[in-house]
């Protein structure tokens, strides 16, 4: 049976143009408004990481959200724009009918021997076993597609001083860990205006950046074990803000890091 | 006189086509291999700001370095993906004869009041006059450019177990801030794996990404004071690592956040 992520993230390569490849959106990871940005790039990654033409694995992709994502079909044009010795540069473009609704770009290369070091460590936290997990309202749909497991900064938990979440992670149903599935929870943090605040505001990803530090290796290891997520924002104002955030395997493993500009509007009291 | 800043980011565009601009390298801003990334960033900051469509200021910027960039003339093709209410998208290609040297996005928009919060600190440093100038070699042509007073991890100066720089910095000779400038202090960190080895290796910037959390008010009363600028990696490995560093203005203002990934490769022992 196909795990309804790969439902999700399956696109259809059209036989004259292996550069253009056709996407739908599916119900189950929909947001409040338009499909959860987290799929949309995972789609990305996927179909990448299936071209014909591809060099190693995702180093980083950056996906800017320009417009409302219908329901429905979307089209994905591929730009392989320079394969060098060990990477690989694409521009891409994703259009509903006849405007674009998202762009950006990817790198992808091949991991090479080198001296290596990973100087945070991941934030102490109980066991995935000892903390409750949370359902989102049924609104949020995609939510529901993850077992998740908040240490701190859970969702409409109260106001906060402090918009950082820490949370355990992973596909529901199990499934094991792969690069679409890691650049999909490097998005599924609630906006961190939700967390200050302790209530909805209209807020949405503006652009997303994640790098992709694990090798394949490694996310094969993780299996379909949780992965430790955590994110918070610098700077909120003007209508924005930011969120830097850490996605951590075991073994103290630092999967990827993920950075993302956010549009937020104020609550009305 | 012009100040070699604004000569290094000047842009011509053709009269023909508004969306497509002329560059060229500057030796004032040339780096160990070709010029400086930073002083590339800036120069498309430039153009999209002096765009007769542009809304607004910079939000985000990602610059994907796909090849070297050689010394001389470079064109810059911009593409208006798409003007919404408060903001504005745009992807652009760099080429230089008949291929393309770097591919990237922008978004630019319009500051709308909201509640505002920043979260963060900057680090605790001494004042800029009670830190020492320091000067690069002069092979790192770029680095002339700026007034550069390390706090910690200066050039150089040994091995260490930490990343992190922190430091004073503003143009030499002195300019007001603005966004170009800005765009460049996020690229001026030296390679985080310099300051780990105490030594050169060969590394550049892969990918970049800025988020501007400015207003151009802000920008403005900062003038050319110093700003305090640190960064840090979180992993080393297969040849990559990250970077994430902050820019401080007067009044623990939060000017912009950054990220980039960086390919490096051993030292020979």
């Amino acid at each position: 049976m196909t795990h309804v992520f790969d439902e999700a993230i399956a696109v259809t390569r059209l036989d004259a143009d292996v550069h253009t490849v056709r996407a739908t959106t599916h119900p189950a990871y929909n947001n409040m408004v338009g499909p959860f940005g987290g799929i949309t790039a995972a789609t990305v990654v996927n179909a990448l990481a299936t071209h014909p033409d591809v060099l190693g694995d995702p180093l980083a992709l950056t996906v800017n959200y320009v417009a409302p994502i219908a329901e429905g079909e979307w089209d994905l044009a591929l730009v392989p724009v320079r394969t060098n010795r060990t990477n690989q540069h694409w521009t891409f473009t994703i259009d509903q009918g006849d405007h674009t609704v998202a762009t950006g770009t990817a790198v992808f290369g091949v991991r090479r021997d080198t001296w290596a070091d990973t100087e945070p460590t991941p934030p102490e936290v109980p066991a995935p076993d000892a903390v409750d997990a949370v359902d989102f309202p049924d609104f949020i749909a995609w939510a529901a597609n993850y077992d998740k497991r908040f240490v701190v900064g859970g969702f409409l938990d109260g106001s906060s001083d402090d918009s950082t979440t820490t949370m355990w992670i992973r596909d529901l149903p199990e499934r094991p860990l792969d690069f679409p599935a890691l650049t999909s929870i490097t998005d599924a943090f609630f906006p961190r205006v939700f967390l200050r605040k302790g209530a909805y505001a209209p807020a949405g990803t503006i652009s997303l950046t994640t790098y992709f530090h694990a090798t394949a290796d490694e996310l094969a290891a993780q299996g379909s074990r949780p992965v430790l997520a955590t994110a918070k924002a610098a700077r909120f104002g003007h209508g924005h803000f930011d969120q830097y955030g850490q996605i951590w395997g075991d073994g103290d493993t630092l999967l990827a890091t993920t950075h993302q500009l956010v549009y937020f509007k104020d609550v009305q009291a």
